[in-house]
């Protein structure tokens, strides 16, 4: 019984093989799946993604920012190829007993996101999951074809950008954060972005998504990494025994989005952030190598990045405080 | 605490004022959303379906079954727009200790049947659902502008037909149906098929869905409707209090078509469908009327169906057997 495979490895070998047709651009292995349905100029995006209760929200929390979480997390997807959401389609798998203002709430907060990005809220089905709630979501989109960056697009000589700041996600904002949807399109109109992915694993773990995506390796500047204040503040705590960089490198949910473009529009980018998105914070955290490996520059000199970010299936590890 | 809200209130509920925008044809009601993408001749089809081990398959039944349905379901719905599927993704929601030659065997029947339908599979995401698998499916597909049959389109003096057998689906039938999609766009290129849906929750209930979405009634002929001989079967045994025409009326995951045409093709269609489909049944049950209602016509008269079919999250009601 492999009860150490993880999510990776089990994704990998069941879509080993599966049928393909002439309408598909990306099948599995990217953020969105991408389809050509015969556009002049775009492709189709197609994405699914679901929320457990107890797993990837409580009990007690709010059902508007359960709702939020779910569609956010498809929005971030469709963010990361630089698309425009277009519709949704909501599964709720609900207890025999469920509690249709609770469900509402949710639905708000589904609905309040979608607004603000144009989504329209095509269909809800609605199945038993006799033991907890379920909500997946499903989002249609379409991206520009010569401006979706795929993961397997970074190349050697790249600058490494994210964006926000990273870790401690769980404190709070994985509930409410928003899908860098505009930022992605405002990126992809001014400069030339190789590749994109959206931060939902953690930094080490996506990283090394697009890293062997792209057949390439990294070096990350430890001092260049954006750390967020809820890092920052578990950290401080009493029981605490994690680096607030080990938790910008691993922890998962932040949402953020990390691309890389050619080092000689390092500066430009960054000026230009300035003016456009002065309240969202733009880090430039390393560069890509030929070689593969990813590698963290700190005092103490070079070394691996060995951590793998949150893999769901496995328990995460606790880190010994490093400084 | 409305332990009877049903899924069609609740769902009627919650996807009052959902966002909507310009690429909206339909939204939540009909069997898939119809989106315009702007083609010059095509719809968009999206939709999403789930099933549940406990629910809508067991432990004991054979992976490849678990995966033939999951998907099967899905492209039924397709069939009832008379659509092209093109691609699907596929979430399995999982406990821990999952067991991946399962999941194998359950994407073997997936991509069995995408392959027969030239559907693409494109992505799979895996999450965590501790105390059951469930295995949602979303696709999308297109569907001719002109020969879309939506639930809302049924006419007083229309003919209604429906494919195959009806009943008893459960003893076996529901694990490997072959969804209707060759037969359904056959039906739209050759006849003016006005309304169309596929038999998921029974024959009473998704009529009465037509019926409404179309502000219209029917009369069925009791002897016309087709039983299969699994619910003949099932009210001979024993133990049975049903009889084969409520089963027929009222079990549902049948998965067979059931649609509306003007009553002077009624004739022309039964010629062309032996033709061209020996094998599978085909019966004119009734005809649409101006009144809205359903009845039944028996050798006792005329008397209105009360049965609702299988609605999810009650209990299926046990009839006593009328004869």
């Amino acid at each position: 019984m492999p009860r150490r495979m993880n999510e990776f490895t089990l994704i990998e070998r069941l879509t080993h093989g599966v049928p393909t047709n002439a309408a598909v651009v990306v099948g599995p292995g990217d953020d969105c799946a991408v389809l050509d349905f015969g556009f002049a100029d775009r492709w189709l995006l197609l994405k699914t993604d679901a929320v457990v209760e107890g797993i990837h929200y409580s009990e007690a929390t709010p059902p508007e920012r359960v709702g939020h979480k779910a569609l956010a997390r498809c929005l971030s997807d469709i963010a990361a190829m630089a698309g425009t959401p277009v519709a949704a389609l909501v599964t709720l798998a609900l207890p025999p007993h469920f509690d249709p203002g609770y469900l509402s709430d949710v639905y708000a907060g589904i609905n309040a996101l979608a607004r603000r990005h144009a989504v329209a809220v095509v269909g809800g089905e609605t199945t038993t999951n006799p033991d907890r709630t379920l909500i997946s979501v499903c989002l249609v989109g379409t991206a520009l074809k010569d401006k979706c960056p795929l993961r397997s697009a970074a190349r050697p000589g790249d600058a490494v950008f994210v964006t926000g700041e990273l870790g401690g996600s769980l404190a709070g904002r994985h509930l409410e954060f928003e899908p860098r949807l505009v930022e992605a399109r405002w990126l992809v109109e001014r400069f030339s972005i190789h590749a994109m992915i959206d931060l939902s694993d953690g930094l080490a773990s996506d990283l090394r998504q697009v890293l062997e995506a792209s057949r390439v390796g990294a070096e990350l500047l430890a001092s260049a990494i954006p750390i967020s204040p809820a890092a920052k503040r578990a950290a401080r705590g009493a029981n605490s025994a994690k680096a607030p960089l080990t938790a910008a490198l691993t922890e998962g949910e932040d949402f953020e989005l990390l691309f890389t473009l050619p080092s000689r529009d390092a500066v430009p980018l960054a000026d230009a952030w300035k003016q456009q998105h002065p309240a969202l914070k733009l880090s430039c955290i390393g560069r890509i190598t030929a070689e593969p490996g990813m590698n963290l520059r700190t005092r103490e000199g070079l070394r691996p990045v060995t951590e793998h970010g949150y893999i769901h299936f496995e328990k995460s590890r606790s880190h010994h405080r490093a400084g």
